[in-house]
């Protein structure tokens, strides 16, 4: 029992932080603000992470560790090029649509100054997962003898453009479900990048 | 004489503040700073401007200004639909890549809590955008006798996600050059999209 009450303290922390980040401003939040909203003393919070910087770290690797399991690894164990592909879109957009995860992966695109040594880590994550599209894309494109002009490149940048794009105007009561979003975006990338 | 060196005040309290807010953050840079940037004393910085709120909804308004003048009023004076949709991500994607303007359109996508009054209207122009791309690619579609699945709203979105992304990965000195980043965006779109 002792054991569920504080096996996830971490990931509350960053949770609770994340949305102070997005309703306040991340340099208008303080360690204390952080502290206060999940009633901990300030040793509390010092316990677990030592500043802001490192918490915004931790959150933006949590939204890394998110992309991993519930994209990569999936699309990983699935067969056949093109399946990969879809598949990818799909729970790439599901996470980016995602109401539980999205105030966390939503930081992931937000410029706030993290030390560099930090930035960098994130940075070579974030680089990780364009290659790994740009192979996918590049597979899909030699299974179909694609005689598309569009290089693996620019056509990983404009599908992870399309989607991460969809955090700055998705409204989840909106006309556009997610079903018929996954459906339109997976045949438009298709259709224009490995036709 | 006397004129040319007043005549743009306005802009150049914006370009260095937009500069600050991206180099230090939003809420960590205060009227102070800006002032002292500029090397005006705060009673001049004042004069033009009342509050760091202020300058952000003006810097925003700014970077609309300069997608209604560069892309938005040469598209309308272009003939064809086709060549209009061409023209647009032609332009949209140039405003983006613009070494001189980018650090005022880049902070129309950054999250920063702006006064719900004027958050809307800044929201509006955006719509007005997104619709004015719609309304474009359902010419386009209308003209081509397109079979296109795909909504024109959900294909505006693809598009604008496609290019307003561009800012989050581009290097000028990198392998993709502006040129082709334009010859194959409009490929993706037109074959994805609109075909």
């Amino acid at each position: 029992m002792h054991r569920e009450a504080t096996i996830e303290p971490r990931q509350e922390i960053l949770r609770a932080a994340a949305r102070l980040f997005q309703q306040q401003g991340y340099d208008a939040t303080s360690m204390n603000d952080v502290a206060a909203a999940l009633k901990l003393s300030k040793g509390g919070l010092y316990h677990h992470f030592q500043s802001k910087d490192e918490i915004l770290f931790h959150i933006m690797s949590h939204a890394m560790d998110i992309t991993e399991e519930r994209v990569i690894n999936v699309v990983r164990r699935t067969e056949g090029a093109e399946e990969r592909l879809r598949t990818l879109i799909r729970l790439h957009i599901e996470v980016v649509l995602s109401e539980e995860d999205r105030e966390i992966t939503v930081m992931l695109h937000e410029n706030h100054p993290l030390p560099p040594a930090l930035r960098r880590k994130i940075n070579g994550r974030k680089k990780d997962y364009v290659h790994f599209v740009e192979n996918l894309v590049a597979d899909v494109q030699r299974q179909r003898n694609s005689t598309s002009q569009v290089t693996p490149r620019a056509a990983a940048f404009a599908l992870l453009g399309m989607i991460n794009w969809i955090y700055q105007w998705y409204k989840p009561d909106g006309s556009l479900t997610g079903d018929a979003l996954v459906r339109q975006y997976t045949d438009i990338f298709f259709r224009g990048a490995v036709g």
